[in-house]
C-alpha cells in the first residue's frame, strides 16, 4: 500500500497554533502524485504526453488537529475510475499514534493538450492499464 | 450583499498555467472573515474573546479555471447556523464576465480557550445575534 | 507613486501569531507586477511576448511584525535598470501608522522563449521605454 | 553534516513552469529547524521554553531553476553566532546532479515570552552550548 509521508512544517502553521486547513488539500495532491508514480504513471510523463488532470472537486473532513513537527501519513485510494473520471479518497493519520487527522476526496478528469476531455481508455491505454491494475 | 474581491496573483499559479486549486480554500477563508467583519463579528474580536472557529469540513467544486490577473468575487452565505455549528456556502465568480469559477462550502464549530465546543447562543450572545440577524 | 495595498490574511499567519516572513517575498512580487501594470508594461503582455523575467536574487529585512488584519502598503521602486538587469527596492509600511514593516530588494533578468537572456533595449523597445520613462 | 531533503511539489510550481522563488525561503526555514533538531535544540522545545527566534533578514540568490519532481538538498550552516544574533547560510543543491540551485542566508535574534531580545548565553545556557558546539 502506498502512503505519502509528510512532516508538518512551521510555515504550514497558523496563529491558531495548528496546521492551516488549506495545507491538507496540498498534501492530497502530493499523495496523489506519489501514488501515480507508485502505479507507474508519473505525473511528469503524463504532462509530457500532453495530458492534464485537473481537479473537478475536492473535499476534506477535519477530525483532529495536526501540529508543527507532527509526521502524518496520507493514504490515497482510487474510489472510482472509468477512463474518463477518477475519484480518489485520502486518509490522513498520525504516523505514530495512527489517530485519524482527516478524511478527504478529489475527482479528476483528463484533458489533452487542447484542453479537451479525453478517455484514457481510448487515448492513452498505458496510463489506463496502470489505473485499472491498481483497482483489482 | 457582501463580496470578497481578489486579484489572482502570480504566486498562486501552477505549471498548468492556472490558479492552483488549493488557493480557493484560502479565498473562502478570506471571504468568511470579511463577511464576519461585515456582520459586525470581527475574527480578531472573536479570538480576543478566546473563541476559535476551526474548520470541520470544506469542499470545492471547480467549474472553470481562474488565471493570473483575473479578478474574482467570492460571495459567502450562511447556509445553516444553530449556535453550535455554522455552515457557509461560497460562490466564486469572475468580476467582469460573472462566469462561475467555483462553488464551495465549509462547516465550523466554536471552541473556548480550553478547546471545548461551546454554544454561541449561550456563551456569546453578541456574536450569536449578529449571525442570526444576517440569516433573516 | 504606485503602491500595492494588501490586507494581511489569516492563512498568512504562523503559530508565532504574526505574518510568516515568506509572504513578504510574495507581496514584493505582487507589488512588482502591479507596478509594471502601472508603467504600462503588463506582466501578462510580457509573457505573451515570450519574455520571462525570473528572479536572480531577493532579500528582505524585517523591521516590525505584521499581524492578521493589518493593511500594508508595498512601495516598489526601480533602483537600477540597464536593459539587461532590473533591480527593485521595496518598502513595506503599515497603511495607517506608516510604521516600516520591512525593506527589500529583488534583481531580475529577461529571458526569451528559449530561455536565453535578452536585452530589452535591443529586443523589446516598448517595454524598455516604459522602464526608462519611470526612472526619470 | 546535516542536510534537509525536499522533493519539489506540484503546488510549489508557478506558470513559468518552475518552482516559485518564494518556496526557497520556506525550505531555508525547514532546513534551519531540522538543523536545530540535529544539534539537539528542537524548535518545539525552544517555543515551550518561551523563546521565539524571529527572522531579522533573509536573502536568496537563485542560480539555476528547480522543477517539479526534482529532489533538492538544503545544507544550512551557522555563519555567525554570539548568543544574541545567529546568522545561517544555506546552499540548495540538486540531490542527484549536485548542481547548485540557490545560495541564501538568514539572521535571527532570540526573544523571551514578553517579546524582549535575550542572550541565550545568559538566559538559556543549554541552547547556547548546543550552538557553540556546532561551530567548533
Amino acid at each position: 500500500m502506498y502512503t505519502f509521508e509528510h512532516q508538518a512544517q512551521y510555515y504550514e502553521t497558523d496563529q491558531m497554533g495548528i496546521i492551516h486547513h488549506s495545507n491538507y488539500i496540498r498534501w492530497f495532491e502530493s499523495a496523489r502524485i506519489g501514488f501515480m508514480d507508485y502505479m507507474g504513471v508519473s505525473y511528469v510523463s503524463m504532462e509530457e504526453a500532453g495530458i492534464a488532470s485537473p481537479v473537478l472537486n475536492v473535499s476534506c473532513e477535519y477530525k483532529t488537529m495536526t501540529r508543527f513537527g507532527d509526521t502524518v501519513l496520507v493514504i490515497p485510494k482510487i474510489k472510482e475510475y472509468n477512463g474518463i473520471i477518477m475519484e480518489l479518497s485520502y486518509e490522513v493519520i498520525d504516523k505514530y499514534t495512527e489517530e485519524v487527522r482527516a478524511l478527504g476526496s478529489s475527482k479528476h478528469c483528463f484533458l489533452n493538450s487542447k484542453g479537451r476531455p479525453i478517455s484514457l481508455e481510448r487515448d492513452s491505454k498505458e496510463f489506463h492499464q496502470a489505473f485499472i491494475a491498481d483497482m483489482k
